[in-house]
């Protein structure tokens, strides 16, 4: 399968600016903006920074090293997807945002240790769903993955301002997102 | 129509961050995440910042301007939601962001001079579709416009690695926003 052009250094690029991001829409803001979420059982912002967090200390970096360890030979760990759920209230916004920030810079400090080369990003591992995969494809959704929980954000938070918009909520395309990003 | 409660202030939290949020995640990154755009006649990132500066210039704070000085009596001139694409280039992503912030900051500070009353929020205007809206639902649309071109942003960026996530694209949901976000 021929693998689409991925250069390493845009994938970084985005993955270095995710804490940023989320700090600038999220520190210090109202409990409106943070603690609400989208109804019964839906993730609040605190909940998926402490989704990312549990992203950066089990699943992206830790996959990686297993490709270049161990190849197809071992399977991945599936990823708890809802292990903030069960520990809720771990830490304010501001400390998880602080957390976050600190995991991902060490894990990018990390990734620029494996002083990985192209032809590294064709070697393969063993995911428990999809089977054979490749590092570039980790790495990639690597970044990807923090593109969805930012994506997931906006409607989390648009979903509080419903009814407050009134009629303009029709050409608001974030109201009408179908919760496909809960993931 | 009882008017959903709307805390000005909490609106204003959010409007306050749009522009940290978008410098965080664009500025000097490499031209796939800025000028790439999910195919023909669709948005690129600068785009969607060209559109937002659009919209600091003619849309929210001038209607919220001609609610309080002329109530019904003056329809809203209608936005122009396609300026940015008839003069593309017009400036850097980097510059787009600085003339963003700036226009935003300015439009705050007049906000506030404004000095709002709660009561004030009831007004009404006339919206060239919807009819009658308040003030309410105007600033309220400011900042939810922003998250909606948020929303979009991680949607245009996110498209450019549809195929370099392999089969991950089936658990990332932006990569299966269908396109409601436009504007």
């Amino acid at each position: 399968m021929p693998e689409h052009q991925h250069n390493l250094s845009e994938t970084v690029a985005l993955l270095t600016r995710t804490p940023a991001v989320l700090d600038a829409l999220l520190r210090g803001q109202p409990a409106i903006w943070t603690q609400c979420n989208e109804g019964e059982g839906t993730w609040s912002a605190s909940d998926v920074l402490g989704h990312l967090i549990e992203g950066e200390r089990t699943d992206w970096l830790p996959r990686a090293k297993m490709i270049l360890e161990s190849g197809e030979s071992e399977t991945f760990k599936p990823f708890d997807r809802l292990a903030q759920m069960r520990k809720p209230n771990t830490g304010t916004v501001d400390q998880l945002l602080d957390e976050f920030a600190s995991l991902r810079s060490s894990n990018l400090r990390a990734l620029a240790a494996l002083n990985l080369q192209s032809e590294d990003l064709s070697l393969c591992g063993q995911h428990p769903t999809f089977g054979t995969v490749t590092l570039s494809q980790l790495l990639a959704t690597w970044a990807m993955h923090d593109l969805t929980h930012l994506h997931q954000l906006t409607r989390i938070l648009a979903s509080q301002y419903r009814e407050t918009v009134g009629p303009w909520s029709r050409f608001l395309g974030v109201m009408h997102c179908n919760g496909h990003s809960t993931d």
